[in-house]
């Protein structure tokens, strides 16, 4: 649980968990104190992590090292979390999501045995020992066991950084010069998406000045050489695709507030209607439906009367709509679940996934049954009940 | 079993198997037969095939498309196979091995249910929904149901290719280049290793004219710009650990000649001394301790007078040493088997694995309890026995 609250600062998510596992009379184990960075392996690129370790005291451990760890879902979570939860985020295009840079973990079962899931103190690229237990725990929610520390692949720092926005005349440009680019093969560190909602939200929270229209936010990880190279090739393909408003931002403090103003977009999302609170959505789907999806998910909005924004992983398919709910408003609150219980099944219907980076949880089980199907549930309550026969760890959720 | 079959014509794995298999009167299932491509999806990057595709079909098929399937064992394997045994090769660095590389898998259930580890018709880029099935079917080596469908992750073809070999003074030249071209972030799409010996065979039986020293083989891709600069890095780091002749081969026809010589390695190996059989071992270690793994396992060698050859995924740590056998000769079957052991149990005191990518099958069981404890072992046969309770399916194998 205490995984679950650091590294889940989306939505409602928290919440639910929180009440839930106090109705039921359970019990929250807190690993924050348990913050140390164990083992570090500059040459192997990898590192051991405590439970309480953050993101950004890792990175900022590593700060002269030449390395980093480059998943980022925003928030400040705990790594062990975000194991815990297959976070993804930002810089999944290129860097990939926790499930591409656990390399171990060790694990606390249900019965108090420990596990390494790919052996003690095992570090290696890659294995093909027997069945894949990393891959197992990851993104397993805290249903199978308790995380107590965490290996990670670390990244070569990249050289030189620059980040760039550009406005669209509609949402399907904005995707397709995603496309586009990513057929191009330029390695994109970052390509987000913003409807016009969520810029003029942005622009009214973090005081950027950028068109109010549907707008990419991308960044370009290399060294100065190719960095121009993959600027010049975005720069053609979003012109040919109808951008506006291009413009580039070198400078580090630039680059900062530019992905502070992303990172606030939340915050940003729930100023438009002061006292509310958010609820987020997290669809998927293969990225020559995202168009379709979005633009379909715009005019549900408008039918609908609720306030929301979009901004989205575009270049991973996987997109949030932000609605902005009054607690206290019970029929509200019931319009709120029905859209976001529409949308996912859109997404079903498109080949996608109802969660591409929140999980489960509780909210998501009916649509995991659907996305997965019979037999694939099946199979999964039935690692549930041979790894966790008494039902012990973060009862009720996922499955 | 025929998709390990087609996916293993490395060392005696096929024959071992196929030795035991007969011994317990098992059934063999040959899906070479189902060999459609289900589904091509360009714009999502991704492709639905049948057990019966292999690699290098798939990449004809995919020919004028600008997009490929990089996974590249050497073999022309099945490419259900290889997600059966989570196949990774010389492409491996850049594009990630089998495991990063499968969206979904359709598999067949010992009780004849029919699976979708990530739900019917699903090919999104990432999911947090509930356990990651697909990760766990891949590498299963058929222990758990048959795959009778594989949804794959393509890539965007490279813009332009080139490949270059360098000499090196001594093992440690070679594999510190590694280290310094991997932290220069310079993404680099292959870099094998092949030791003095090695190169010696492949000179001989491939008609090349390389100097007899350790050898990196290396290829980039990417933009004729971006590889210019990739080159002139790369060259300036070999050269600072003393590399001698340095040559690249920009032509389609000179890479080929050098690849072909590279996958023929083993051949090459197996021509040193006629008439005998082939015994590969598979160890893969953190990168920093694999100079003083090949050099100990150079000194095994002599030491042991046993003829062998070596040659590697040095940029993900796995090398693969290739023992020359007399298949009558018990004695030096016996030795060969010895050696092959004492090396899985020194890349396991070094914090690596006993196989990077041949998998466990029957000869390495032991090893792999030594390698993830008994706790990973236990967890592994809970997971067997609740999949396959009655242990239908390749019996005997992994566990």
């Amino acid at each position: 649980m205490a995984q679950l609250l650091r590294a889940s600062t989306w939505g409602l998510f928290p919440w639910r968990s929180y009440c839930s596992q106090k109705a039921k009379g359970g019990v929250c184990v807190n690993l924050m104190q348990m913050d140390q960075i164990l083992e570090l392996n500059l040459e192997d690129f990898s590192v051991v992590v405590e439970p309480g370790v953050t993101r950004k005291a890792l990175n900022t451990h590593l700060r002269d090292s030449g390395l980093w760890f480059p998943v980022d879902p925003g928030a400040d979570a705990s790594l062990c979390g975000m194991a815990a939860t297959a976070a993804s985020g930002t810089n999944a295009v290129r860097y990939g999501t926790m499930r591409e840079n656990v390399l171990n973990l060790e694990v606390v079962l249900p019965d108090g045995r420990l596990l390494h899931t790919a052996g003690p103190g095992r570090h290696f690229r890659k294995s093909a020992a027997g069945y894949n237990l990393t891959g197992l725990f990851v993104g397993s929610e805290g249903t199978l066991g308790l995380i107590t520390a965490t290996t990670l692949r670390l990244h070569p720092a990249p050289e030189a950084t620059v980040a760039a926005t550009c406005a669209f005349p509609s949402v399907q440009a904005a995707v397709d010069s995603t496309v586009h680019i990513l057929q191009a093969a330029v390695p994109v560190a970052r390509i987000e998406f913003l409807d016009e909602v969520m810029m003029d939200a942005c622009n009214r929270y973090s005081k950027l000045n950028c068109s109010v229209a549907p707008t990419l936010f991308l960044e370009f990880h290399g060294s100065q050489q190719a960095l121009e190279e993959q600027l010049q090739r975005t720069e053609e393909i979003v012109q040919q695709n109808g951008a506006s408003d291009f413009s580039w931002a070198k400078e580090a403090e630039e680059r900062s507030q530019l992905w502070a103003a992303r990172h606030n977009a939340w915050y940003a999302a729930l100023a438009l209607r002061p006292g509310c609170k958010g609820y987020s959505t997290d669809v998927c789907v293969p990225i020559s439906r995202l168009p379709e999806i979005v633009v379909q998910t715009k005019e549900d909005l408008n039918a609908s009367g609720l306030k929301g924004s979009i901004v989205g992983h575009v270049g991973d398919g996987n997109f949030h709509c932000i609605l902005l709910v009054n607690p206290d408003d019970a029929e509200e609150l019931g319009r709120v679940k029905a859209f976001a219980e529409q949308l996912g099944r859109r997404a079903l219907a498109l080949h996608g996934t109802c969660t591409g980076e929140h999980g489960i949880g509780l909210g998501k089980r009916q649509l995991l049954q659907e996305e997965v199907g019979a037999v694939g549930v099946e199979t999964m309550r039935q690692l549930k009940a041979v790894l966790d026969p008494r039902g012990l760890m973060n009862p009720g959720k996922v499955l």
